[in-house]
């Protein structure tokens, strides 16, 4: 089939998913405290949803780009598409969880399973780009050279490298988890980085 | 009417009912326990999201077949696509409700409640099928052979049974009910499965 | 500017609008009676998501017909737009406050603001289309004879009247409300029924 | 790339996000008061929903009249127009704030951090813009001269100054704050108002 309509609900999934994040920031209950200092403390659910949101966001970016390259899908290509779009509907839940935990004990469990959905997120990709850029490769727009698809695999490969080390980096500091998350967002969002534009045309 | 807005619609009514289905799996309240302790007692509202996302999203992929095999819908098409995305919509609860009493007094019934709305889906699913390649036959976008339409319609009846014995079923477990829903969803993912591929081309 | 954004935008909050409708039904805490018995005692939850339902997707077949008719949009046309879409996004609300209150004190009431809304909604929808049937007839896609033009706004003028008619019935019997309104999906739902045929060729 | 899966991304966030509004509208608790007493203490959520629905519909209008401009978009516009969905996304956290603490203790801080959302939003809307007609002028579907840019761009940076008065009057009246909110939606819909039309062509 044409990629149109797994496009468009692809982009609905992942927009759908962004926009819930907010439901991870509570309304402080009237408290004894006035509400600037209830609005303060509760700052690692800001974090949280900026992080997830760019994050998410960016996904969303190369998600793009890899189905631009697709002609037609088949069944393998929807299944596995389905499966990316499963880790990235968990990503409302594990905000919550390191927002509500961070600060908290239980927060290095807490921040291991937020960097921990990326990595899932990351590999499902990953694994999603490699079908279609090695075993369905005839499906795509234009022949590109084998040199170039495993230049582009090779990208995605080495972003999951971070999660994989931010994730157990979480028992020695949910922060440093956290910023290294963060770092990364801010790494896709430069205009330098090896972002959209990179993965269509090799510098 | 042509069927782009009423793809589109579907597609937004099935994009933001799979995204709901995280809102099922809850942040654990501070308790007496570790986190950890309480993350994994959890467990079926994880099962339950993994499998009503992949149940939803096959759904989705079939829907997307049905569709597409149509040049344009009249009012009783467009009533049955509502009564389907009806019965989509209400999986969300369902699947909470699955989650939540999994492991305590009411199992079978919310077991059964489960798998019963699976069963309501695949005959709203089935019936506009029939509807579109029976009644409607002179909307189609080409003209199928009797047998081929009488092929797809049988498969498509098929796929309402393991869902007709699951629902009974769950007064004897309702982890056999899960697990028969869990396996359906294995075995329409699988490649050689008769999925989306087949229900375009008879093997 | 032409309506495609306009017709996706609207789609996309109406499926948005429609499913969050799920979060109306809640799942029962456990309590001292069995699953069964609570799971019953909340069935107006399930009758106001079946006629919530069916009212908003009949919508969207109208909607989709009065765009349908439009060349291009201007900025009237997306204000009074923008109203229509308000009042269908307070669906969920008034869906879950009269399935809250149904047979407690207040039932009344809570009727009266949940065919309120549809009121509301249906007054909204009356005047975007007399908009573009009257004011902006230069920007339909085909030109309309007036007296056409007159069929389809009385015809959409008289689907306002039952639920002014309901929603002060509410104060005599909230059963009486909610039949009304479940009466109306029917009646639309019919295939012979002034629905979306109807409304493109006068028979 | 296209702007069309960029349009139909943005249009999915900004749809849920004006749809999830209603989420700030609670259903009343039973409680000794009548329904109506409790229905109408809530005014200030009925307000803010009016309020933040028509501010979202409003960036939504001008938004689409922006990328109407462009022809394809690069990495810094993605990047940008993300920053700008994120800040639409908080509306649903800020209106219920706002609906939440208006009427008791906090109620400055609490109408002070909602228009300052709608500030920021503002804020990113007007640089995106910038960048779209100065710095990637080359994008454009048409050489726009460099005072029509000019002319567009400054109309856009007058929409911050209303939000960065109404953020500090907060603390003088949280009402007032409200009050110029809801001006501002009314002028932008007023058909006469410099609104989608004006951004397209100049008087």
């Amino acid at each position: 089939m044409g990629t149109g309509r797994l496009e468009a609900f692809s982009d609905g999934v992942i927009a759908v998913a962004i926009t819930l994040l907010v439901l991870g920031i509570a309304v402080p209950r009237p408290s004894a405290h006035p509400l600037a200092h209830d609005l303060l403390k509760q700052w690692p659910q800001y974090a949280a949803y900026v992080v997830s949101f760019m994050t998410i966001g960016i996904i969303w970016i190369n998600h793009h780009a890899m189905l631009g390259r697709l002609r037609e899908a088949d069944h393998s290509i929807l299944i596995l598409n389905l499966l990316l779009l499963m880790t990235i509907g968990l990503l409302p839940f594990a905000t919550a969880l390191m927002a509500e935990y961070l600060r908290h004990s239980g927060e290095s469990l807490a921040a291991a399973v937020y960097a921990g959905c990326f990595l899932l997120m990351a590999t499902a990709f990953s694994t999603l780009n490699r079908h279609l850029l090695i075993d369905r490769a005839h499906l795509l727009r234009s022949e590109l050279p084998l040199e170039e698809r495993r230049f582009i695999l090779h990208r995605a490969a080495v972003g999951v490298v971070p999660y994989a080390v931010a994730t157990p980096l979480a028992f020695v500091s949910p922060y440093l988890t956290l910023g290294i998350c963060a770092a990364l967002d801010l790494y896709y969002a430069l205009p330098r980085a090896t972002g959209y534009r990179g993965s269509v045309s090799r510098p």
